[in-house]
């Protein structure tokens, strides 16, 4: 049975939920409190040397770390990664996106305004984080009005990547409001067998 | 044949260079100036919405953006990308740190120092980069302390991925002479068959 180290309310943790509970798999959900450098401890440093989760344990003592590749790894053989090369890369092409165009704006936008403190220094940075992230959304839109999942005709991890943070990016001061064709997306995302949310708190 | 839009003196774009040569696939090299704003005219952005480089013209009217997802493209059913799940999916761990954990530092510490004017206010960042290109470096010196490639037995998509702008490190202002594992897998990498390097200019 699979093992996941995660923080339950983050968004790249939930990614590997979301799936696994999809994919009908049982797996063990260890918490690891990334909010209070539960992920720098040497006990978890030897699990992640990078110290983040989420991180798959596939078998006894072998570890692996970062959403996407765990995405990748689980939805291996399966419907939710396309199989054939031109919609395989398109898939990671979006989940590539997700972590360097996306998560790095969106997510922390909403780690700052939910889970730090109003007069935290790092409220600063909103301002540069929601336009950046607001330009990534701008992508996404331009995409999916012509689509109903971010690659092919069916729905695949690449939505499952990139619907963890959009989903909420209300949360880091973002109005999904302008954006029609990612609201009707996140509806049929909502709308997936087994579909699981992400836990508020 | 394939054609690549990119800039030269990028390592993202280096990365789709190297792998293309050492497939010995004949390509096209469009040269693009992303430091010259030339990613962000519409034409561009027509073929690229989030306005980067590199892209990988597949064929006619068919674009392929993000580094890493084309080299998962091109190294598709060849050794370059190992085709057991899990090391096809530690492949892809180690192209998700680089895009993560990596490149946001070591890569835009290296294009303030290199790139920008002395005086330029983004000179200010440069401490806050190396500190976090250090980390990842360091976590990389421990992973090749045991081992001759970043995964399996063999050089990889996550070699090339890595090398690209780890061996040019100190362009950025880090340090590789504290690292000895990664400065004897630098030489490994510039053994390999058919490599060639990144312009200087």
């Amino acid at each position: 049975m699979f093992k996941v180290y995660g923080t339950s309310v983050s968004g790249n943790c939930y990614k590997v939920k979301l799936l696994l509970e999809q994919l009908g798999k049982q797996y063990q959900w260890q918490e690891v409190n990334s909010l209070t450098g539960e992920t720098r401890t040497p006990e978890f440093l030897a699990i992640n040397a990078n110290g983040r989760v989420p991180v798959l344990q596939i078998e006894h003592g072998r570890y692996l770390p970062e959403s996407n590749a765990i995405l990748c790894y689980l939805a291996d053989g399966t419907e939710f990664w396309p199989a054939e090369r031109r919609e395989k890369a398109e898939t990671l092409q979006w989940m590539f996106f997700e972590q360097y165009s996306h998560e790095p704006y969106v997510a922390v936008a909403r780690f700052i305004k939910k889970f730090l403190p109003p007069d935290h220094p790092r409220q600063a940075e909103l301002p540069r984080l929601v336009e950046r992230g607001y330009q990534a959304l701008d992508v996404m839109e331009k995409h999916l009005a012509e689509r109903r999942y971010m690659v092919g005709q069916r729905y695949s991890i690449a939505d499952i990547a990139l619907f963890a943070y959009t989903h909420v990016a209300s949360d880091g001061g973002m109005d999904l409001g302008r954006y029609v064709a990612i609201d009707t997306w996140i509806e049929r995302v909502k709308a997936q067998p087994r579909f699981v949310p992400l836990p508020a708190e």
